[in-house]
């Protein structure tokens, strides 16, 4: 694993190029999903009634063998050499085209989407699992297959028959890719100000559409022989803002009504970005409508409806933005572990006395083991988070009774933003400690973590902001149907705490987890407050501090159920492997409640504070 | 600035480099060290009686001018071109060599150094200003110049007369450059396991040097003629570990009697390290002695003196190392702030009901506000503390009592491994902060934030990473002539809260002060006890975590200081724009201690909760 040799000699050598450093451990996936979630529940429903617990092992079986043999070894050329643009077309990295084509003819593109247009018809769930997979072992290749599933939901869902016969297989099956237009130089976070406009044409059942994008991923490639872009554009008439806008469908070519290709549309790309990281998903500048004819179709036939449907994909989107801080923080933790394990620097403080102590393995070092349980608490805290959030996606689908649907829809809405924002910005910071875990080795391209530390950068940034994502936690969803699903939440949480109190093996993860809950609530009434008092402002101000306070707590309480799970598997007699494994899920949670839920109450505290020195501050003095 | 046009116009035209991105505020240097530190009370020393305030204030604005025309337009081809190696020799970027002979032409490489030998006699905290200057410029090529003078001053300290008479004032004036050699693959953090070895000559006065060195900056590059190596190597005998260790002067070319070049030395670069950041500061492996005819001298006549002698260069580097923190979180800072303030992106919360409300420029939105005050509160409070340890050398080097010199020598020392690690680690992050407030556009290498980021991320690593700080502050500094240094600093901060409680303008800040001092008294007393009843591994667990304590504690007392002295020249008459000046520096004070000073009481919690769960860790379940 530890690629460059400590060596004896003097003469160093280096290994040209890096191994296969992809690591997951599919023993923690069961146990968050089959011991701690229960998805295997979904086999009593008619939706997912194909597939039982050895069905979803075997098939995340394959994907981490898929991820191990075919993707991960594209990743060093992907961030060394990356997509590469040259006059209008954009040629992805070493190895990406073959890797796509065997993707897409084992199913992984439409994995989690509908049997009925060739997807696989596998849970959210799962999709979230295929998804952290293949992100960890080649983010900009899993980014480049990604949003193809979400564009072919988007048809599925809201397009008409047609649209749906012609699109939906050719994207869940990977033969075409699709892509998500929204962003343009001056409509960012705001997309009221969009300006890409669709024009009808009289006679016709087609728009012209006419502007500029930028920042779209993938927005074109040499991966498939068409790519369908989903474009919001503005819509002519008196609306204004983002109720004027609808979502087109923009084909690269135009298909013939039997699916062959036809002219090339209108739409060019214009160049890609030089980027910090994941170089080999290309961020596209694209234009529309250089010539005056480029043709889109509106999706489905009522216009005005295109954030609505936009946010369909977004909300996906989002779930997947926040499993890429997932997967880059748990393949650098794996790395981390490997190296600590392996690096032999240092004696032990245990026999500092002891004249010719031995050098030990950094992974015997407090400070070293305590960057690890760092990581090693987030990454399955983040990752419980996660998955827990598309669970709620599939408990909302299959649930019989409309209530206990409704709450888990209302939830799920909930969550998004955590999901995206905590899961991004906390995977990011995971990333950089697995460098720390490396020394000076982790500035270093031979090994991955600098790699994905660079890679994990984006996800803070893109679908949405995390101050957007905080904003919309704050302003929207909390105040949902009066609270309800809010305050469902946190009595739930309250709930869990109240009894793992009386356990004596989960008491002060517990205690720990009811001050951080108590803390959130108080924050919680202090915010709703301040905004119904006219203090909005401020309390936006602090909406991302916020919102990391429900990450954390959320996390405390995912991870304060895994120990409660440990726990009874212990006592009902784990033996072999399993005995350590399920301790270090009881050290694990009781690590981040001592470590991670005290700054809950500090972060309230923050905030009760209300602080209003950003709002003085002359702009001048700034 | 902002050089991406918003623009109007369908298709983007994209400027084909990245202009002048080098920005700082000299009034904000010249009331640190003016107003807050009073540096030009150092004319009243003989050591430094030649110069003024206005003295300092006209070579800052020198260095500044030199910084923006000759330094920062390296800095882009420095990351995108790099240093590169090829058959032994390095290249350094484009425009390196000629702006290398500039700076060492005008003086800057021996700022800080010894007129007898060619410096121009500046105090050390002029000598970190210019680093912070030409660090925020183009890091890399500060990095090739940094060394060079610490290693005159090694020379300088511990020399024979010969040695500084044919090194000194070379490396002073950069005619020659220096270098720091220290670690091996196998002695990292561990010195104590170097394994080059040094063995005397019969009947000369040179050693046989032969060992594999690396991470080596600047090890070998185009910039000098001659590279002098302060190698770190084990002396043959009966001794072991660092106490086996001695420094040896070890020319890449051995010189004449007359300082000309002659012999080639058996000292070769094998290959240089692709990193994440600094590519423009060529990181070395080195061999010496393939061919058995490495000569080096040992450093003064005393042998076995290495570490000791080492420690002048490593603690002054590492006060260096903290300056990178502070000199690029800076220039982060200014360059979001300069996108904050052109960037128009979504409508002011306070016209959110307004049909047709325009949008506005994004330093008008709170969150980003929040995200420049956590910047500009980080960046001044660094500075502050960096600056102020600098003087404390200068304060020792000058003071006519021998206690008051003393005095600061020790809490010089205290300092030193805060500095370094707080410094470095916040650096980074605010960094990765001002990535944030450009949105998608931080990510791209449009913008420079994320090169600085990049380049921030050495700094946590390097001259004994940052847990090594932690562990000297815990382990040597603290307990340091009975604990004396340390309880003085607590009493001085208990002193200032003590005092500006008692003044409007300053109460609270006092008030979160306070708190945060005792929480740091409560933790430290933990700790020492910890440690004194045997456990010493949890006390060193979390002692990152302590160190970030004092650091916040530190830089919300200096901030503290700004809002006083700034509350003073209000009271005063402060007229022009001074007014606004003024009153941000007071709440800049505000804000650190509303939003970042709550934390160490949380992190004091965390502490007192003795977790061991690390330790309990089965390895096999991490």
């Amino acid at each position: 694993m530890v690629r460059r040799r400590h060596c004896e000699a003097r003469v160093f050598k280096y290994l040209p190029a890096m191994p296969n450093t992809y690591f997951i451990s599919q023993r923690d996936l069961d146990f968050l999903l089959f011991e701690q979630l229960g998805i295997q529940t979904l086999a009593n429903s008619e939706k997912f009634g194909d597939f039982g617990q050895e069905d979803y092992s075997m098939i995340i079986g394959e994907a981490i063998r898929f991820a191990t043999e075919v993707i991960a070894p594209l990743n060093q050329d992907s961030d060394r050499i990356g997509a590469t643009f040259s006059d209008g077309e954009v040629t992805t990295p070493p190895g990406f085209i073959e890797a796509y084509a065997k993707a897409a003819e084992n199913g992984w593109i439409g994995a989690a989407h509908s049997p009925e247009f060739g997807g696989m018809g596998l849970p959210m769930v799962l999709g979230c699992v295929l998804n952290e997979i293949f992100l960890g072992a080649c983010t900009s290749f899993q980014l480049n297959m990604g949003l193809t599933s979400g564009v072919g939901h988007l048809i599925e869902s809201f397009g008409t028959d047609e649209q749906k016969a012609m699109y939906a297989e050719r994207l869940f099956t990977g033969q075409w890719a699709g892509t998500m237009v929204l962003t343009e130089p001056g409509a960012g976070s705001h997309l009221a100000d969009c300006r890409t406009t669709a024009t009808p044409v009289e006679g016709e059942d087609h728009f012209l559409i006419s502007g500029g994008k930028m920042f779209i991923s993938a927005g074109e490639h040499d991966l498939t022989d068409n790519i369908v872009h989903a474009v919001l554009a503005k819509l002519p008439g008196e609306r204004t803002g983002t109720k004027a806008l609808g979502l087109f469908i923009v084909p690269k070519y135009l298909p013939n009504a039997d699916g062959s290709l036809g002219d090339r549309n209108d739409v060019v790309c214009a160049g890609i970005e030089h980027k910090m990281g994941i170089h080999g998903s290309p961020t596209c500048v694209l234009n529309f409508g250089e010539n005056d004819s480029c043709k889109g179709w509106l999706l489905g036939t009522e216009p005005y409806k295109g954030m609505r449907q936009m946010f369909q994909m977004m909300n996906e989107a989002r779930i997947m933005t926040g499993m890429q801080g997932v997967a880059l923080s748990g393949v650098a933790y794996q790395n981390a572990l490997c190296f600590a394990r392996d690096r032999v620097q240092g004696i032990s403080i245990k026999s500092m006395r002891e004249p010719g102590a031995k050098s030990v393995p950094i992974i015997e070092h407090g400070d070293v083991r305590r960057m690890l349980m760092t990581q090693k608490s987030h990454v399955e805290g983040l990752r419980a988070l996660a998955y827990y959030a598309a669970f709620l996606a599939d408990t909302e689908a299959t649930a019989t009774d409309p209530d206990a649907a409704a709450a888990a829809g209302a939830r799920l809405q909930l969550l998004t933003p955590v999901v995206k924002a905590f899961c991004s910005d906390k995977g990011f910071e995971m990333c950089s400690e697995a460098i720390q875990v490396h020394g000076g080795y982790g500035f270093c391209g031979e090994y991955p973590v600098e790699q994905y530390t660079r890679d994990a950068r984006i996800a803070p940034l893109y679908e949405g902001t995390n101050y957007i994502q905080a904003a919309d936690l704050l302003g929207r969803k909390l105040p949902m149907a009066g609270g309800a699903p809010y305050r469902q939440l946190l009595e739930d949480i309250g709930a869990w705490v109240a009894n793992a109190a009386g356990n004596e093996a989960t008491a002060d993860i517990a205690a720990a987890l009811g001050k951080a809950h108590g803390a959130l609530g108080m924050a919680t009434m202090d915010l709703m407050q301040a905004s119904a008092g006219g203090q909005l402002e401020f309390s936006l101000s602090v909406a991302t501090r916020y919102l990391h306070m429900v990450g954390e707590v959320l996390c405390g309480w995912l991870l304060g159920q895994q120990a409660e799970v440990a726990t009874a598997a212990l006592e009902a007699g784990a033996t072999g492997d399993d005995v350590d494994f399920y301790k270090g899920k009881v050290l694990t949670a009781k690590f981040f409640a001592r470590n991670v839920l005290p700054m809950v109450r500090a972060k309230a505290a923050v905030i009760k504070n209300h602080d209003t020195s950003i709002f003085e501050m002359p702009d001048a003095a700034l």
